[in-house]
């Protein structure tokens, strides 16, 4: 027997289903499962200034025999297992960040883009609609500042019909960067993807050198390897500080657990090795908040040492602001 | 000069206020900040069944010399500042969930209740807010299951006025629980306080016994000392388990990194330490996510051994579900 329950009146569209029976002939009918994730954002203050973490997502794939450069896959795997993941898959994601420092809203680094979402099963290109979320008008963002090229830090600078997703912001670019990805001679993979982001942009760019502020409260550092012009950026307001580290590790319980290992995107994994190891050092010793883009959510936390390698200790979330 | 931008046309109310000006004597008119967390809800899947765990938030207060009670102060300041907290406070949340078994719709624990929003400016009580927030109505609530009568978890069980606030649900509440805080010679604390909970609900419970199933995949287990009867409760669906301890451990970084500490409010500290140490030695032993009401939110994890202590390796937050 089906019976209508004071459920149906609340259930809307999903009260014309058929109620299922349990196995005692009882009709059963919980609420419907919401099959929806919570808004991707977080906050937290810096100083006066106020960060919003807003996820773009995360990527699931088989792992490929040569994801770390250096070890076997054999020992990707104990390290996975030991992180309480499962094995022979990896699961990466994608979190930029906005800035409101007072008198400029400033996003850092901007995802897979939203043309990435539908492709993607709506894994990734989630920014646009963390955003939202948010409270975060695209057209009142003043300016965008890259960390490095790469596809997954760029491609969310322009909408899915290739126009600038933010309209009003100033782009601003490493100067090193920008002159690695846009040589004329090369067009192949990556470069063709920077020509392609950039072009719907009209090439309009601002390059900025490291180790000078980006904007007010917002420096620059360079941390070259994984890209030839790599920044991370050092959010500071009064005695607080917080590094945006960007891609000096990609997944912690890999890469910040074994410094040593070398991710198959670091371009200069030797460089890259050494920019971690002394950018993390530092961390530890200063006890500095550290906001990984490829961190999960919200991405932020502090780096204790280990003998020669590190661990990732996660932020508290905090249910207030 | 104050120049109107196009940032007043976004910034509706704040479009009035003065708009402050920058020390180079630029108008500066950043969007006005948030100021506000995202809705402190998060869902995951254990087989078949949705967990959202809907957070009440969190109250921070001065460290009472005695709040670990057979260790000294330095200690414990020395323990939350390897933990990167600030020492001589303590900051505890409050993370009741709700499971969506497929048949039935289970709220496990309730909070600081929503009287305790104003009190605290919003820093607890913000359970209902949260539930609305992820889409749960209380009216579709079938049942609410307690795991001990600490105020933090049967309070939300009435409104600010006294209603039920979950109103078809049934009440289940351990028998050895309800035995211990309803002893009629006792009117002093929190005996009062279950008094007036109840009192409000008609005293209308259905006792539970533990290593029963409380709700269809939801099973008590006996876990005393932090009460005389409190529970935990396993959920289990398919391969899937997860344990939701409840109060085995006060804040992981105090008490699950050191189980031989005792916290204040454990009835029978020497109890509470033996239920905790066989409970996590399970849950390492057999990697079962162990969700805590007093975890940080999300407020999941995995327990790892270290040496004669334990270390919380909290879940990636999954974007999508």
């Amino acid at each position: 027997m089906i019976e209508l329950t004071r459920r149906h009146l609340f259930a809307g569209a999903a009260a014309t289903a058929l109620v299922p029976l349990a196995t005692d002939g009882r009709a059963f009918a919980a609420a419907p499962a919401a099959g929806k994730q919570a808004p991707g954002f977080y906050r937290f203050k810096v100083g006066s200034m106020e960060v919003t973490v807003v996820t773009d997502g995360a990527r699931t794939f088989p792992l490929a025999d040569n994801f770390v450069t250096n070890v076997k896959k054999d020992d990707v795997n104990a390290a996975l297992q030991a992180a309480y993941m499962e094995k022979d898959k990896m699961t990466i994601a994608f979190n930029p960040v906005v800035v409101n420092t007072g008198s400029k809203l400033v996003v850092i680094d901007t995802g897979n883009g939203p043309g990435a979402f539908e492709q993607s099963k709506g894994a990734v290109g989630q920014m646009h609609a963390n955003l939202a979320a948010a409270g975060i008008d695209r057209n009142s963002v003043d300016a965008v500042v890259i960390s490095h090229f790469h596809g997954d830090h760029i491609n969310g600078l322009i909408t899915a019909d290739n126009k600038p997703a933010y309209p009003n912001a100033e782009v601003l670019v490493p100067a090193a960067e920008w002159k690695f990805w846009t040589d004329p001679s090369k067009s192949e993979g990556n470069f063709a993807n920077v020509k392609r982001v950039f072009g719907a942009l009209g090439n309009k760019v601002t390059q900025y050198e490291a180790d000078k502020e980006v904007v007010s409260g917002i420096t620059a550092i360079a941390t070259p390897g994984h890209t030839p012009g790599h920044c991370s950026h050092i959010l500071s307001s009064g005695n607080a500080t917080v590094a945006l580290q960007a891609d000096i590790t990609n997944h912690p319980a890999l890469f910040l657990r074994n410094p040593g290992w070398h991710v198959t995107f670091d371009m200069d994994a030797a460089m890259a090795e050494a920019t971690r190891r002394k950018f993390y050092d530092r961390m530890a010793a200063e006890k500095i908040t550290v906001q990984g883009f490829h961190f999960p959510f919200p991405a932020a936390g502090h780096v204790e040492k280990d003998g020669n390698n590190y661990r990732l200790v996660p932020i508290a979330w905090n249910p207030s602001i």
